[in-house]
């Protein structure tokens, strides 16, 4: 079973001084501070304590900042716990598993962990979604909103459509970079049971080095995936990070903010890139997705990483020529704009040809 | 699949003001200081970025405690997690799994969520193990060592003919309860490549509200377990835990005295609890397994709970009249051996017979 492996490969995460990191779609901001004064709080005596199996107080804050009531909220050690548990729980039950062809590379390592068949459907030149490409067969429906790593969105119209159409099929929207532009199925939650809505705070609240993700959905489907998580490992979120998460969701001010933040600086990045001739994708994320028709991705990539900026590229079919990029603090976003220019400016591809 | 799964059941975590908690086997002293303030250290910064993947210095710290390489040290959300990766990615591939028919509760439970044959190897009448009837039959051999909820130790010789004369059958020692009086397996491991060992900071280090624990294990096997782990969550342990559990492993002196501490308290509930004519198992853990001749252990559980004194108990065959009580500080042993002392002073068992 271990030779069969081919595990996630996440982002790099080197420690070096001066480093702009622009590779693992970190927040540009630090967190809201009520998390971090959470944190204070936390004494000695609630470290020797089991914390709270069941994160009472986080879902308790997660059901009341969405509408939603605690049974349609479950949460994991990261969304990706969150994922695997909603393979392991849900999706194996399933026929099949249908993903886009262009998406988190984590989709297809979880099925193979669980032995889920899984067919890619390819997405359209733009990176959109066919949907008729995806309804046409049976199995279950996996799609990021916004994808990664091309960071368009989906239409919500869209999405209720096909849910509400379809209430044999289970779908899983997978809003890991929510709170950036795209719409949420989460109101879709209270009137459908065939719908699983993930997040993660690692991006909308600047908590990646927390772990803390969730799913919201039916209180059956939730009950589901309690029912996995309780053969798996009773205590998936230690004391430190309920009480984090917990007062990071009730800080609905920090999260308009940053969100905003984000997005402005998202645009101004967007616009630096088309001014530098660089194609950019339509981005509800914290990252943009671009390729520039004069110059190869891997050189692109190479030339920053030699500045000391890293980004991440993917040397798979379709996207090899497209860097993503983080949306970092402005200074960062322009020092990449002005290592890009540098390359750009002096030194056109030496074939000459758009990829 | 769900339908099939029975979860396991932690025990009870209330909030009760006033309620003397000896059911979960917390440790009785607050952490090492040092951990508490490697947490002070933690900037919004931090908390912003993604954690180490690897979780390398914390690795390294176990390392340097046990005098073995990096590379034989993998680390995960609670010994839980270590032990699902464990049969996940290196006990599904053996022909069956041996453990004894009294022990740790979820290994039944994650046996049927990855699918492993499971046989359970009787004790003996006084809860030791036979190894000739595990060796009598093939499979893989996971015991707990100090053994749960006996907390009986094996010596470490017979694990040392065991795993060394047995070289094609993987062993795994679940050392939960390590420190507290039994020897561990641990040296074994640079000379054997047939052994994995289990520890959880939970309860050796006072940290059951951060969620650490790590196995040690040749390069190979540890190897194995990265793949099933990165399959799974890349980044298991949050900045937090990986900071407070490092410095609380580098804090070797709070480890000697900690676990000292719980010896002699442990010695002083063990007589006390003779003192009123019952029989104690030899323990090795912070908790101590006994039973009364005169009393049903529903009773005394019963009679504990109604003076909010919580114990565990289960209600399974050969173990029913036993009571399972985390060895507290010396006030909550003295209330529990006050509360203990009123009931079988004042009302022996109506049947008047023996369990």
């Amino acid at each position: 079973m271990l030779h069969d492996l081919k595990p996630y490969t996440p982002g790099e995460q080197p420690r070096v001084p001066g480093l702009i990191k622009l590779n693992t779609n970190e927040h540009p901001l630090p967190p809201s501070e009520q998390a971090v004064e959470a944190l204070q709080g936390i004494t000695g005596d609630a470290l020797r304590r089991y914390p709270d199996p069941d994160s009472l107080g986080l879902r308790s804050a997660i059901a009341d900042a969405e509408d939603l009531s605690i049974d349609q909220v479950f949460v994991g050690n990261g969304s990706d716990e969150v994922l695997a548990h909603i393979f392991k729980g849900l999706l194996t039950s399933q026929e099949r598993l249908l993903t886009p062809d262009i998406t988190y590379s984590f989709y297809p390592v979880w099925a193979a962990l669980y032995g889920l068949p899984l067919v890619e459907i390819p997405l359209n030149p733009a990176f959109g979604i066919d949907w008729q490409l995806f309804l046409e067969q049976p199995g279950a429906i996996l799609i990021a909103n916004p994808n990664a790593p091309t960071g368009r969105a989906l239409a919500l119209t869209d999405i209720v459509d096909v849910v509400t159409s379809n209430p044999e099929r289970l779908f899983v929207i997978d809003e890991a970079y929510f709170g950036f532009g795209a719409d949420s199925a989460a109101r879709l939650v209270p009137s459908t049971d065939n719908l699983v809505v993930t997040r993660s705070l690692s991006k909308s609240h600047a908590l990646a080095g927390l772990r803390v993700g969730y799913a919201l959905a039916s209180p059956v489907l939730v009950e589901g995936l309690r029912r996995v998580k309780d053969s798996f490992n009773s205590y998936p979120l230690d004391a430190l990070a309920q009480a984090a998460a917990r007062a990071a969701i009730q800080d609905g001010q920090w999260f308009r903010n940053g969100s905003a933040f984000v997005v402005r600086n998202r645009e101004a990045l967007a616009s630096g890139l088309e001014g530098l001739g660089f194609e950019v994708c339509p981005s509800a994320a914290n990252f943009v997705f671009a390729r520039h028709p004069g110059f190869a991705g891997a050189e692109l990539f190479e030339h920053l990483r030699q500045h000391q900026i890293l980004v991440r590229r993917w040397d798979k079919p379709r996207i090899a020529d497209y860097l993503r990029i983080t949306v970092g603090s402005e200074s960062d976003c322009r020092a990449l704009l002005d290592c890009l220019a540098e390359k750009i400016g002096g030194e056109p591809r030496s074939d000459s040809e758009s990829p």
